[in-house]
């Protein structure tokens, strides 16, 4: 297969296939935060990754969330449907932490009595900013119609990934996802699931096991995927 | 009348009056922008603000906005009903300036489509971050139903305000409102609406005539609040 390069990301490139509709996402060791300012590799988050994401995927899929996962062809990859990226990162909070206790005086920790469900324009140059729902439609990056199937999808894939991590003893504390529009202008989950795009936290002793432990220099981040990872794989 | 002091912000005081269910609203001078960072007195301030906003309050009555404006009682004060202020700064937007162009990329000076309504945590100490209806109603600031009255408020008040100040050769460009609650749980507009909260423009020139000539050092601030004034006591 070709390696066409279509675009490349903090964790991840993607390339065009033989079939228009496909694409490849390879997923890379390198780990980004605080919007590029702390850089540096993880070794085989690249694969933890890839496994976790195309478990989560599947796992959707069964339970009917339409996204663009088509198959795990490699270690590192997967393949992907072609979908156009609407330019919002949807983040889905129930517990609080990060920018919710800086920015907002909640407590580290304090669960949420609903979820809380919140948008960033995705621009690497703006530094994706926290917007609303007047600015994306003044924007135009989503119609009303459009935000309002985000909403409801990213809360109903709360309710199943809250269950799923609880299984494997993990308390889903956030998330982020990004959503893509087919050409039938059907609204696709696509992107990633991974500790790279959630905070994770055991269950019984509330340790991380995400990217928080790079973005704060914790240590053993590593072995924190791999420990997602063998959840994951356990049943 | 005693002046007993409840509250000092950045540009107004707060005193209590004998009547229990009455304030005194005493403008001053001293501007402040970027979160107090910048700081001078302008010269006039709290009477040209004591006077615009008088004449806003009254205004708005009229048209069936209930506000907290009881009476104009010196040059520089009002009595205005007591109320607990919720604590959101209500900013809507006819033209994209400020930190829409800044922080989302609109373009300055921009006719929006329809009016954006925002909302910031109104606190000193975490810097009036823009936030979201989700976190609103996870810190318990208001319910559902209040915002909705609030937001109902907000783009009545600028309908009314856009057409008050069209007549005076004034474009509307953006305004940021403070609510507060009565004793019967209703809510009220209270603050103040002066150039020290809104943005206006002379509508054939586009000059500015308000708190950015301060913020920006455009020179003419105390020029540019006073033609506000002069403007509206012309007819």
């Amino acid at each position: 297969m070709e390696k066409d390069l279509i675009y490349e990301g903090k964790a991840k490139k993607i390339f065009r296939t033989e079939d228009d509709q496909v694409y490849l996402q390879e997923f890379k060791d390198d780990a980004t935060a605080f919007n590029g300012v702390k850089k540096d590799k993880i070794p085989h988050k690249g694969e933890f990754n890839n496994f976790i994401s195309s478990e989560i995927f599947i796992h959707l899929k069964k339970n009917g969330i339409p996204n663009h996962f088509l198959g795990k062809i490699s270690d590192t990859e997967m393949l992907v449907r072609k979908v156009n990226i609407i330019k919002i990162e949807v983040v889905c909070r129930n517990i609080a932490s990060g920018s919710l206790v800086k920015k907002f005086g909640f407590k580290e920790g304090e669960r949420l009595g609903k979820p809380i469900v919140e948008y960033y324009l995705k621009s690497d140059e703006l530094g994706d900013p926290l917007f609303t729902e007047d600015h994306i439609y003044s924007l135009g990056l989503a119609d009303s119609h459009e935000l309002s199937t985000i909403k409801k999808m990213t809360l109903m894939i709360n309710e199943i990934l809250i269950k799923f991590f609880a299984d494997k003893r993990i308390v889903l504390v956030d998330f982020k996802l990004e959503f893509g529009k087919d050409k039938f202008g059907n609204i696709i989950l696509a992107d990633e699931i991974s500790p790279d795009t959630c905070r994770l936290w055991d269950s019984e002793t509330n340790k991380t096991l995400d990217k928080d432990r790079f973005r704060f220099d914790m240590g053993e981040v590593e072995e924190a995927y791999r420990e997602i990872k063998n959840r994951l794989t356990a049943e």
